[in-house]
């Protein structure tokens, strides 16, 4: 929409967000083409519909959605807006499918800094373009100081399944392989440090990035060997397995001396009292794979740099229980069961 | 995933949504098992996975998003549940596409009462099965007490839209016809009545209502001669007619006394100086029509239970200004611009 009627320029360095820019009239107008259309910047949007069309080839396509309500919105690795784009891509990715296509819907508080808005923006733009992925379809919505914290985001988004590949938690099989493309914890130990200002020599930044290059690597190399695909968000690799395990009806058993884990993430957690098994990642995926594919499969995400320390965690048991058990550094063994809540609410 | 394993069976009477509920662990799946699987009941969504796949045909699809704050959460005519269903279903049909799939992410406030967000999400259901559409992927997150209003929902849908069909404003042309599909400005007032605590005799209800089947009578009778179909929600028709203007770079000249405003809503506007075209609507639509197919659409518009009172209410022009102006009933004329804001703000 032409910017030609507003009555004056956004104010995009000192100015704040105000009940008129989620109104439909001419101030939303206003945030919506100076703002969002400058970050998002392509053809949909420029159109001003309520909705976008885009092509599609018969086949299957997958959809998801995710609320964002991190707190604090900036952190050290990004930002809501960054967290947003990359969580709803990996979800879509997770899947086998190639993602297409995003909507985003903001929930502003009244009051909310126009510059921390641009930013954000911004950095979903940057995070969409680096996955080849467009901003199709946005809503901006106002409530009043003191009804939000801030600033909320939700992504949906969808992606194209190439032909017969749908990943499924039930396609699990015993014997199967538990791969894990990086050090777990650092997205939710940098969130909280953050949050209780923590200062370490190192600092712990969060691994929040998209992943459908990584995935593109590991299905060259290992096609329909790979069964399952997730990313051990909120509730970390603990919920993770444990909803795997519920979904295949099979167990499995890790080697906890092979989960790798950042010293320094390591040793917040500790001083926390936090399981970095338990805690949220950003940027990291499991994978379920079939054994003589696992070793394939696993170089090629060495080779990748979101997997280069990717590791070989474990394998899938017949279990009728359904157990998570954990070969611990020490000769002992545990069940890792997941949390009732979570250790770090807000995390994502 | 089986409730088999979770502590105690979820209070759905006088229970509270606690931050446990969005941690990722026991107490969300069994929130998502036994609340939102069981209104939505799909099998999608019975696969509990991170994203759901379905088929599409060679074509074109279109997207949309929107986040309901509406406040309160319950009014005369619906609930934010079946607000967000509706409003996104008709976003997408207004497109000329068929609705298909939503999903729905919730950001829900610590200390909400279980048993309204049951029959919230009941409405959800209800409102999607009604219009053949499945809720095939969801998010929830819990803030602290205090840093959300209750219940915010952000739905996005997809559809799919006939072989060379593909509606925008910048289809409208001179001459072309302006029909909306009944009374305006019900939604917006029943939503302001219940806030302000204002009883009537007649009880004004929202409008709520998901348009598929209206357009779909209207494109059969209208065909390619629908240039333009939108929902004139925030801003009400105002904001609408004059982004349609901007868009297209053409003026409308409306005439007052063909516009259907209902008297209770008539009166209740007076009494707060509103202006009823500006007020929100959420079972409307607007058409921009071919003008020899214009008594076509709108018969077959007033035979359908959801536009018995469409009308005609006057045409585009030729305008340099964009202005959108209107004979008023008194033998005058003025410009309906829209309004920087909006008269009622979290309308929906």
């Amino acid at each position: 929409m032409s910017v030609q009627g507003y009555q004056r320029k956004l104010d995009l360095e000192n100015g704040r967000v105000d009940l008129s820019h989620g109104a439909g009239g001419r101030a939303m107008a206003q945030l919506i083409s100076s703002l969002f259309h400058r970050a998002f910047g392509n053809e949909w949007l420029a159109r001003c519909n309520d909705q976008s069309a885009f092509d599609v080839a018969t086949g299957k396509m997958v959809m998801t959605t995710d609320g964002y309500v991190v707190s604090p919105l900036f952190f050290p690795g990004g930002n809501i807006g960054s967290l947003a784009v990359h969580g709803t891509i990996n979800d879509v990715v997770m899947s086998g499918a190639r993602p297409l296509y995003l909507s985003a819907s903001f929930i502003i508080e009244e009051g909310f800094q126009l510059s921390d808005l641009k930013t954000i923006a911004d950095s979903m733009g940057e995070a969409a373009r680096g996955a080849g992925v467009y901003i199709i379809a946005g809503d901006t919505k106002v409530v009043e100081r003191g009804k939000a914290d801030g600033l909320f985001i939700s992504t949906t988004g969808i992606g194209a399944l190439a032909h017969g590949f749908d990943l499924s938690a039930d396609k699990a099989m015993v014997g199967d392989r538990v791969l894990v493309s990086g050090s777990l914890g650092d997205h939710g130990v940098a969130i909280m440090s953050k949050r209780h200002n923590v200062a370490f020599q190192t600092e712990i930044v969060s691994d929040s990035a998209a992943l459908h290059d990584l995935v593109a690597v590991m299905i060259a190399a290992g096609g329909a060997g790979i069964r399952v695909m997730r990313d051990p968000t909120r509730g970390g690799l603990a919920a993770t397995l444990n909803e795997i395990a519920h979904q295949s009806g099979l167990g499995f058993r890790l080697q906890e001396a092979a989960i790798p884990v950042k010293a320094a993430v390591a040793a917040t957690c500790e001083l926390f009292g936090l399981d970095p098994i338990h805690v949220a990642n950003e940027g990291k995926l499991v994978a379920i794979v079939a054994p003589h594919l696992a070793d394939a499969v696993l170089a090629a995400m060495k080779a990748h740099p979101l997997g280069r320390d990717a590791a070989d965690i474990g394998e899938t048991v017949a279990d009728d229980h359904k157990f998570v058990q954990m070969a611990t550094s020490f000769g002992g063994g545990r069940i890792v069961d997941w949390l009732s809540g979570e250790q770090l609410p807000r995390i994502c």
